[in-house]
C-alpha cells in the first residue's frame, strides 16, 4: 500500500544526561518516513524546510526510497529549530528554543503523484495544517492516522477535534490522552477518545510502552529495557513511521495486524533511542530489527 | 510445597481520590496470606498484633485456610496502624500517621509445625526481623522472597544487604531498584542486584507492570489497564501473595513457572485495588481468577 506523510523536517540540538549536540537533523516527518523505509520501498513526503537544509540530508531520504516532491524548499528561508534538554529521568523534556521559521508559514502541498495514497501519516503539526493535507486527498486513504500533542489541546483544541473526527488511528501519550478525555483511568479515556471519531487509539507510555485500543479490545506493547536510553528524541515518531510502514505491507488493516505494527513500531523506536538524532535509525539492518522483534516475543511469552 | 509467610497484620486508614476509610484490616502478611491462599491450602503466617484486633479477621484467616500459629497477641497492647493519602495519580501517597505499637517489639517465632516450609515469603519489614525469621529455618527453604522498601534501604542498608545475600527472590520497586543499585537503567540495575545474592529480580511497576530478571532473561508481566482503580493499598503484596502461592502450587522452580508465577501475581492484585482494604480481594472467585489470567493473555498476545 502507497503510504504519505507529513510532518516536520527540522534541524534539532539536544542535551541529554549523556551528552549534548550542535544542530542536527530532526523531525517527526524525518523520523516517520525514515523508519517506515524499512518496510516501504517508496514513502512519500511532505513537509517544508530552509534553504540551509543540507541536500546531503534530501539525497539520504532518496537513497532510502523516500519521494521529496512534497519537500518544499524555502529560497533565503531558515529551515524549523528546536533546542530541547532532557531530565535525569529522561521521560521529561524542557524547550530551551523554538525558532518556527518556514513552519510559520507552512501551506503544504499534496502533489499529484502523492493521490493514490493508501495510508496517510499526519506527523504532529497545527491541527489546521494536517486538516488541509487530508482535505487535499481526492480520495479518502484507506487508513489515516494522526499524531499530535498536548499543546494542540490547550491552544486549538476545535480545530483538532474537527481533524480527529476524519481519522482511523490517534496517537497520543497518556498525558494527553487524560487531557483529552478528562478521565484518569486511561480504559474510561480510550472509551471517550474513541467516541470522538477514531476507530484506534494508541497510547504511548514511553519506557513503559504502549497500549492499543479498538472498540473493547485492548493490546499492550512493553517497551524493551534497554542497556542504555541515550536520546528519546523522535522515539514516539520512528515507532508511528515503523507502525503505518508495517501496515504498508499488509494486505488487510485489522487488528490482528495493527497488533503486529505496535510491536514492529516498538522495535525500531527501540533503535532511534540508542544514539542521538537519526544516528542509529538510518544504520540499522534487517536481521537487527528481526531480532528485535524476537525480544519482544521473548519479553513477553508465557505458559499458562 | 508448604508456604510460610512473615510480615505485618495492622490497621489501616486510607484517603483515595475516590474516599475515605476509618481503621480498616490491612498489614503485608494479610494481604501476602490471603492473596496465597487462593493456591494454597495451608499458608502459615507470621505476625503480631495487638488485644484490640478483632478475632473475626483471625477466624477469616483460618477458614481461607491460613494457619495462625505464628500469629503473636499481645495483651493489652495495640497492633500497628499506618495512616496515608494517596495523590490524584494513585502512584504516590504521603504518610499521614505511623503508631508501631507492637511492631516495635516484634520478635517474631517460627512455630515447629513450620520447620517444613518450602518457600517462605518475607513481607516488608525491619530488614534485622526478616534475617531472624530466615535463621531459625532449620532447613533452608527451597526458595526464600524478599520485599522491601527504600526507607530500608536509607536507614538499615548494612542489615539490608546481610538479608539480601541468603534469598532467592528480592521484589523492590523501579525506584528502590534505581536507589539500591545507583544505576538508572533497569536492566543495569537488574545486573548489579543480582549480583548482591537474589537469583531473581522482580521489578515492579505500579500500573506500568512488572520486570523479572534471572540472569540474562527478562521477562514483563503488564498491569491490566482497569476501569477503576479505588485503592492501590496492599496491591504489591497482594502480587507478593499471589506469585509465592501459585509457585508452591508448582512442582519445580525454574523460569517458566517464574513467569506464570508473575502473571498470577498481577492478576491477583488487579482485584485487590478494586475496593478499599481486602473487601475485594476475600470475594474473588476462582473463575474470576482465570478469566483474568485470560485477559493477561490477550492484553499481550500477538503473532508476527
Amino acid at each position: 500500500m502507497n503510504l504519505v506523510s507529513v510532518g516536520t523536517v527540522a534541524f534539532d540540538a539536544i542535551e541529554t544526561p549523556f551528552g549534548k549536540t550542535d544542530k542536527i537533523i530532526g523531525g517527526a516527518c524525518t523520523y516517520i518516513s525514515l523508519s517506515a523505509s524499512y518496510f516501504n520501498s517508496n514513502p512519500r513526503l511532505i513537509s517544508v524546510v530552509g534553504e540551509d537544509f543540507p541536500q546531503e540530508t534530501i539525497d539520504l531520504f532518496n537513497q532510502r526510497g523516500i519521494s521529496t516532491e512534497g519537500l518544499q524548499i524555502k529560497k533565503g528561508e531558515k529551515t524549523f529549530f528546536w533546542s530541547g534538554k532532557y531530565h535525569t529521568d529522561m521521560n521529561t523534556r524542557d524547550t530551551l528554543d523554538t525558532q518556527l521559521n518556514v513552519l510559520e508559514t507552512f501551506d503544504p502541498k499534496v502533489p499529484d503523484s502523492y493521490q493514490d495514497c493508501d495510508i496517510l501519516m499526519l506527523g504532529n503539526l497545527l491541527p489546521a495544517v494536517q486538516y488541509n493535507v487530508l482535505k487535499q486527498m481526492r480520495n479518502r486513504p484507506k487508513l489515516i492516522v494522526l499524531d499530535t500533542m498536548n499543546f494542540w489541546m490547550e491552544t486549538a483544541l476545535e480545530d483538532l477535534k474537527k481533524v480527529i473526527k476524519e481519522i482511523d488511528v490517534l496517537t497520543i501519550n497518556d498525558e494527553e490522552a487524560r487531557l483529552l478525555s478528562g478521565e484518569y483511568s486511561l480504559r474510561k479515556a480510550a472509551k471517550l477518545i474513541l467516541e470522538m471519531g477514531p476507530k484506534y487509539l494508541i497510547i504511548k507510555k514511553g519506557e513503559h510502552g504502549a497500549l492499543l485500543f479498538h472498540e473493547d479490545n485492548v493490546f499492550f506493547a512493553p517497551a524493551l529495557p534497554l542497556e542504555e536510553v541515550f536520546d528519546p528524541t523522535g522515539a514516539g515518531d520512528t515507532f508511528a513511521g515503523g507502525f503505518v510502514g508495517y501496515l504498508s505491507k499488509c494486505k488487510e488493516i485489522n487488528w490482528e495486524n495493527m497488533k503486529s505494527a505496535i510491536i514492529v513500531g516498538s522495535a525500531m523506536a527501540s533503535f532511534t533511542v540508542e544514539k542521538f538524532g537519526i544516528d542509529r535509525l538510518v544504520e540499522v539492518k534487517e536481521e537487527e530489527i528481526n531480532s528485535r522483534i524476537e525480544a519482544f516475543k521473548t519479553l513477553t511469552s508465557f505458559s499458562l
